[in-house]
């Protein structure tokens, strides 16, 4: 019977087949140990010569580094370590004989990792983090189907710049028309709470940015959501919700995956409401204090973050930022019409922002004025404004981007090992 | 208490309070009957001028259709229809008074509609149609998860061409180089099964295609799933047993939706495994019948797909195509080389295919072969050739297109209605 390696616990005693790759070889004598892995787990077939025929001896020893094989045997429960097995074999065949392969067990450097990234993405530190990944987005349509989130995919053409043109790619669209790549479906969304509610995409999108920072790539994902009828203090709920339980699914079904990344789990299991929430003004003090000369109604730095949420043991909202360094449909706080209703969300350990979110303006006067002090094309945003026309509600929304919390959980410096295949300034292939 | 309007049966003489807009309003005196929506669902708000304050009476009888309220009140059943509620309001707030609203009773032409899309998305057959679209992705997420496969995202900039370079866009990269945006992400699933073992991608995919057909969108998505160790024959039963828990979630969890549509569920609750499985040979013979043109060794047409698909009551797969009119990874079929091992799955009722699938080419020197019988650029596929070097397994996979099967599901006619924003030829917007 087939059996994954990551059902073995349930086989103990059976014989199973089990279809995979030989991560390593090694013999000696009459023995033969083959690190064994098949995309579910990893083990080790243990080959005697004296119990398997011929061909199988003959298969097991010449079992290069990524050969392909099919080995029967018997499922056996490591003498010491629990929740360990191994599989005594009883046959081996040896499907296909992996050439020499190119990445070894010295150091190589992240140019020659990411050329062979069709091969790297074998590596166990690769496997976890894409099942890691893999986990982060079921328990975000998990979450959102239980909150009443209806999935709403956002065009990638898009006539225009949602908050600005610089850093779009532009596409030859048809009759001479240029369509640009989408940066964010927010836009879109706000149209589509009035029909179903509650939405939110989870895609593609673009960034033609010429930095290279540990935290960018030209290609990445993220997921918007958007609710009618929520406020910016209800929105700050969601997010710290939504979080916490994607952090709780990663503890709870992939801590082989954490073990392997060797990440410090104790920072994780920290995250839960309520996330700390302070202003964008404390921050500034905060920050000022701790040696940045960040002015009061700047924007905050990447060396911001990182120096703020290193004194914070759990996520961190910084709310009500100066509106003139954010987007044109944040509605204003009524307190301070200088200030922004919106927050971001940083996550600790240095990592910085993983979310960015607000209120949305849903006043019809309000918004073509921000639209014209933006000096955006009005005329683009005529559908847009339409939402304020047709039954305005109060509304609020964020995006989070996948990667960077893919790197939060895995512990990870650089954002290029979040996605199966990175795309960088200098780097389309593989 | 807030509460959502498809959660009123839990709260049946109850005080509530809805958030929404109003559909339809209409008043008679001392009554007032206002249509209300919420994004979960349709109810009827009952205002009597009696039992609400002025305030309240003046917001219900001035409300405009797509005007966006609160309503206070009691849930009750209807006393005749069963689960079927009424709100008897006890006060309205009007918050923002709607103009008139554009999409009215009349019919409207397809051009008008889709100028309008952003408010068009709120028609109750709008609304049906993206919560079934929700409903059939998060069924296949779930599947995925219940079956061991891993979502790998595929890369959206490429550089080449999986199937050839006609019908690519093109973007401008860095340093002078072209993007492609893709048509598939199969060849990169193919790297990735080495590591996860199964694995899916669920993504956009472009193609500038200048026909403008009833199944053709300019942007759409994909799921692609990718498995080792698994055969042409296996690939169908995974491909028969995805496809029957979809339509079965969309069965249990959107009746309301499918009525709304008027979608006879009949032949829905029909598909279930095992589906009609003829060959390529087999099919062409049944269309000649069926008085088709089409010659043995002829790739299927969309009028063949309408004819044929007529003739059956549950999904069909035509396999073994003739190698001629198929890509060049696909497996020869080992009986008969002129052909290979792939399968397009037809919805029944005329819709035609919805799924393209196959083994794939495994060995090193047939596809090298393949790669230069169809004048690909050899080099641009070394790292997809090394797949076959380095531990290279049988597998197959396949790719749907959602939505041809939100069309068939939903039971409508064309492609554009579901997708929340279609990009067609002559349309980039809204």
């Amino acid at each position: 019977m087939d059996c994954l390696i990551s059902r073995f616990g349930d086989h103990v005693g059976e014989p199973v087949t089990v279809r995979g790759w030989t991560h390593n070889v090694r013999s000696s004598g009459s023995i033969a140990f083959l690190q064994l892995r098949d995309g579910s787990g990893f083990t080790q077939a243990v080959v005697s010569k004296e119990k398997v025929d011929e061909a199988s001896w003959l298969a097991a020893t010449s079992a290069t580094i990524e050969s392909s094989v099919v080995i029967m045997g018997t499922v056996s429960a490591h003498p010491k370590k629990e929740e360990v097995y191994e599989l005594q074999a009883t046959a081996v065949e040896l499907l296909q004989r992996a050439e020499e392969y190119p990445i070894g067990k010295k150091e190589h450097g992240p140019d020659f990792l990411l050329d062979n990234r069709h091969l790297w993405l074998r590596a166990p530190s690769q496997w976890a983090i894409q099942r890691i990944r893999d986990t982060i987005i079921h328990a975000t349509y998990d979450w959102m189907r239980d909150h009443d989130f209806v999935k709403i995919d956002a065009p990638i053409f898009t006539p225009n710049a949602c908050e600005g043109t610089t850093e779009l790619f532009e596409v030859d669209y048809f009759e001479d028309r240029k369509a640009y790549l989408t940066q964010s479906g927010q836009l879109y969304l706000e149209a589509a709470i009035a029909s179903v509610g509650r939405c939110f995409d989870f895609g593609p999108v673009f960034r033609a940015e010429k930095s290279k920072t540990r935290r960018h790539l030209i290609e990445f994902w993220m997921m918007d959501a958007e609710a009618a009828f929520v406020d910016h203090a209800g929105n700050m709920d969601i997010q710290e919700q939504l979080i916490s339980f994607i952090v709780g699914q990663v503890l709870t079904r992939r801590r082989t995956e954490l073990q392997i990344l060797e990440r410090d789990v104790k920072p994780l299991e920290n995250v839960s409401p309520p996330f700390y929430r302070i202003t964008h003004a404390e921050a500034v003090a905060k920050l000022n204090e701790l040696g940045s000369d960040i002015g009061e109604m700047d924007d905050l730095g990447a060396d911001d973050e990182t120096l703020l949420t290193r004194q914070f043991d759990k996520p961190l909202f910084i709310e009500k930022y100066p509106a003139a360094v954010k987007a044109f449909y944040m509605k204003r706080d009524t307190s301070d019409p200088t200030r922004v209703l919106n927050s971001d969300l940083l996550a600790p350990e240095g990592y910085g922002e993983i979310i960015g979110g607000s209120q949305r303006e849903d006043d019809y006067d309000a918004l073509v004025a921000r639209v014209r002090e933006h000096n955006l094309p009005e005329h683009a945003f005529q559908w847009y404004l339409d939402l304020r026309r047709y039954g305005s509600v109060p509304h609020s929304g964020f995006g989070y981007g996948l990667e960077r919390i893919v790197a939060w959980i895995c512990g990870l410096p650089h954002v290029r090992e979040t996605i199966p295949f990175p795309r960088l300034l200098n780097r389309l292939e593989p």
